[in-house]
């Protein structure tokens, strides 16, 4: 992959037209540096590079409430990978500035509130960078395909949506939307890992099967999302996730170009640093 | 160091008995592995492990409430490392399993309440690794040393820490409180590495030099914290702190023997495994 020349952000950005994500090719790789050993190998300066750069974030946060944050969104069925993501492309930086949140199923409290209430309450701070693991989507997804509220009420969602998106990025969210893609065959390959193996017992749900019964409904809803909520200033890409190193690699890359178009300097000083380094000798 | 003849954490615990910090070495480097290189190799096993045990935590966690919990609470002067702590050895684990809380000073909002209100929100899940960076030992520290409140209310407070704890060690947390001792010469050193580089005077705060020159009086009242507040159940531990290397390597090692001693297993499945095999060849 050239270095600059190409941004994998461009290659992996959902089309802004409507989409068939069936026709995606959840084994490729895209733009990969390479085989698996060659591309685990770009870990380590990507961890280098995302660690820095998320470091300026969190600086500027500190002295600046309106510091930029940014906000990543995992999206992806049962065993798509959205834990592995968060545990080995965040687990690169400094877990004080991450905040990481996970949505489950609402609980009643959540559920006597309008749907974007608890995920308000899980926005990261300015400077803070944000990871869902699952997330308002899930509004238009399992609410649609369990049909947990009419039709009129999750077809309303993808405007507020939409609306509630543009105003964080106009409050300084970077959003950045992953869909994890991956194929029935590997779903069900790492469902009977899951079942094969005691420490990995408490991965698995028996509901799990009742979702994959319904993955053309799935289909067809993430179709839906990716075609109606899918502005320039809060994209979604579309990670080919059959291969766990691809997806953790290309999930890190797209973070680290954003991050990079950030142009995030280090915070001036807000204080005399002659004056203090002189006060420094004296103490 | 003998594997397993010789814990850490024994060497480490604070005496039961009144303590003066002062006579404590700063620079020492107890039961290290080897120099700095030697004890940096230990990290990539000692990440291996602390995963695991982090992870047998969370699964835990996940599917019972009254699942334990681990605490680690940092205190320390100005620059003595909680920030490095966090990094270098809570960035060894998942993310997810991470509960990270940093107390500032008090808002309005904190103030109207008890002193142990904030601290009781901040306070990890079932099945989470919490690291507090400062705490309520802030409420005995600052709060006595710079008189924001009456003697009479921070005499009171070690009780009612020591009561606070335990009722936490009820309720299933595993509590560790490191305090990261440096020397007066190694704060100098450092206050001065963030005045000559513009990629950490975020770090710097001009009231830091009116805290260092209470030095002796914080000495006294972490004597006193270490002295009237170090149960066995919710133990200090004295980490000399001027050797960064050593100081994460000792709390990730005294958190890793903590995690060893609870005997964590993997929860049990909570469905027929062989039924739900079934289900899945035919899914």
């Amino acid at each position: 992959m050239a270095k600059d020349s190409l941004r994998l952000s461009d290659v992996l950005r959902c089309p802004q037209a409507p989409v068939d994500i069936n026709a995606i090719d959840t084994g490729a790789t895209p733009e990969a540096p390479g085989d698996k050993d060659k591309t685990l190998k770009q870990f380590e300066p990507m961890a280098e590079e995302l660690s820095e750069l998320q470091e300026r974030l969190f600086a500027r946060g500190r002295s600046n409430p309106e510091a930029r944050r940014v906000l990543v969104v995992l999206q992806g069925l049962d065993t798509a990978g959205k834990g592995g993501v968060v545990r080995h492309v965040f687990g690169l930086v400094d877990p004080q500035g991450i905040h990481h949140h996970s949505f489950k199923a609402p609980t009643d409290e959540e559920l006597e509130h309008d749907f974007l209430w608890r995920v308000r309450k899980a926005l990261p701070e300015p400077g803070m960078l944000g990871v869902f693991d699952r997330s308002h989507y899930e509004d238009v997804l399992v609410a649609r395909v369990d049909s947990l509220v009419e039709e009129k009420v999750w077809k309303e969602r993808y405007n507020i949506i939409n609306e509630f998106e543009l105003e964080l990025v106009a409050n300084g969210y970077n959003i950045i939307k992953c869909f994890l893609h991956i194929s029935p065959q590997t779903q069900k390959e790492r469902l009977e890992a899951r079942l094969d193996n005691p420490a990995k017992y408490w991965k698995y749900n028996p509901s799990d099967l009742d979702t994959r019964s319904k993955w053309s409904d799935y289909m067809d809803a993430y179709n839906d999302v990716l075609s109606l909520c899918n502005p320039d200033v809060a994209p979604w890409y579309i990670i080919p996730a059959d291969h766990k190193w691809y997806r953790n690699w290309a999930v890190g890359r797209i973070l680290l170009e954003t991050m990079r178009s950030m142009k995030l300097t280090w915070p001036p000083a807000d204080f005399d640093v002659e004056e203090e380094k002189q006060r420094l000798s004296q103490a």
